[in-house]
């Protein structure tokens, strides 16, 4: 029997959904996922992981199936108690199962836990059934660079006030990784990277979620060093976002809202890129020079349909 | 107009009612609460004060008036879900609307805000209409001192341990002020004493809540230095505690659980103690020489039973 090894990135809820699928497919143990913290941040004292939480709440059986974020059966009574306090941020959506998820994150935290102990010790509750790692240990911010609609005047706000308070409205000059300088993979990272026999980059946002994770130095280095095939997956559909807001990231940094232009973006694995393989939805056409390119669904409407779209990632990862 | 100003020292909830009736019967304005932190503590990184958040809430009108403590209308959602991560303590009561205040203040403590300038800002929500000022600005933390159930070893354990987890039935062996060497009295707690037209020693635990204010250095000689009457009331009626268990808590320190016996404790201003009077509930005799001691009902059954107890407590200050 020769064991198999897979790495997802992935960022929040395309990426979770995603997981559940491969987990479907892929020998038991074989999968670890390498999430997105950019997206993290600290509210009312709280540490937030909205991506982890999302992949480890969806793999665990504990996200709201409708929201496709945050707990089922939530309630939401501290956050109308914060508002009555007048404690601000009142537009970030603190439910109060969530909370207790943040509430045990952050004493472990603040007692000198690393995020990944932290990530590994919450799993142990939802038993995911995959390796679910943070990107990184060290306090990565996306923060993302708007003219404010008050003054006018230019600066940066946290991705989550951008996402949640403005629903990526305001228009974006550009997205910074704050501390991105400073940190590192997380342990297991690189090592998992290094005997993986395939690397699938999940429907995720290729500007804020994989590109975010792309940005921890030496991250980068270390996938295009992995002995797998490295497998990404589509998150434009017939030109459009299935979820989410990329079609507000992209062009922030140049790049067209398609599959084909997501594709290039990536690139070639052979020409300086990430891709050996690019899966776009079946209809859709890409060409991305030097790099294996198969059209199949990609639809995540169902757990068969998701599963069947991680059976295709790993046959172009010839796993 | 001569404006008259009166202190309470005063504990959770006992406390916390006897001011509601002084507030009916004083002045506007004219009420300084010192409450008792003593009880405080910092449970999943939150940083709890009972007694304070007892006063604030009752005298707004956020309190529980079923169990006399923590919010009307509370749910437990939070609680559940950290005990489900395996999250000790579990047996604290922790509610998700009392949990919102201790965010904000865990938030404005972290910030570097004293605890009388957060207790300040919780109360603009209140409106008590009674100024509340924590003893301390300090950390000053009750422990009990008892021999473990399990191994029979002695040691200290926290005071909310002991009252909550245990229901103060593990015998104590003393109380210990952890961190009294280094407080000092709140910012305004002086200065309202050296200003007041009376003074009075709410009916509260005579040890755990009266006691320990008075542990705090500086606090009793500022006390002795007012230039009002000083007027306690007896929490014990007819030989037994109306609330809470003062009755296991007394006998640790030597004193008989009887109005006369928490009398003699608190002792003559005259002769070395504290009072100029001592209300004892009609029925009830008491001897405590030196101290002008009155029977008058002391029963906080009604609004109008609790004013009139507060009237009676300024006629014995001659205010």
């Amino acid at each position: 029997m020769t064991f198999v090894e897979i790495v997802v990135l992935a960022g929040g809820v395309g990426g979770a959904r995603f997981l559940t699928g491969l987990r479907d497919v892929a020998p038991p143990g074989s999968v670890t996922a390498v999430v997105n913290t950019g997206d993290d941040v600290t509210m009312h004292g709280l540490r937030i992981c909205p991506d982890l939480d999302s992949v480890v709440y969806t793999l665990g059986g504990g996200i709201d199936p409708e929201r496709g974020w945050g707990r089922t059966g939530e309630t939401w009574t501290v956050k109308e108690e914060l508002a009555a306090y007048g404690a601000e941020p009142t537009w970030f959506g603190l439910g109060d199962r969530d909370l207790a998820t943040h509430l045990v994150r952050t004493r472990m935290l603040d007692a000198g836990y690393p995020l990944s102990d932290v990530t590994a010790a919450l799993a142990t509750r939802w038993e995911p059934g995959v390796t679910v790692l943070p990107m990184s240990d060290q306090r990565v911010e996306t923060h993302v660079v708007v003219d404010d609609p008050a003054t006018g005047r230019r600066g940066a706000i946290h991705f989550q006030e951008w996402w949640v308070r403005h629903r990526a409205q305001l228009d974006a000059h550009a997205f910074v990784q704050v501390g991105a300088e400073r940190a590192r993979p997380a342990p297991g990272v690189a090592e998992a990277l290094a005997r993986a026999d395939a690397v699938l980059l999940a429907p995720s946002n290729p500007v804020v979620s994989i590109g975010t994770i792309l940005g921890v130095p030496g991250l980068r280095e270390a996938l295009l060093a992995t002995p797998g095939r490295i497998v990404g997956l589509s998150p434009i559909v017939g030109g459009a976002v299935v979820r989410g807001m990329a079609d507000r990231c992209l062009p922030v940094v140049g790049v067209e809202v398609s599959a084909e232009g997501v594709g290039r973006h990536y690139g070639a694995r052979s020409d300086g890129g990430l891709l050996d393989a690019w899966l776009v939805h079946t209809g859709d056409r890409a060409e991305v020079p030097g790099v294996d390119v198969r059209a199949v669904p990609l639809l995540m409407d169902s757990p068969e349909t998701t599963a069947a779209m991680a059976r295709a990632a790993l046959d172009a990862a010839g796993v």
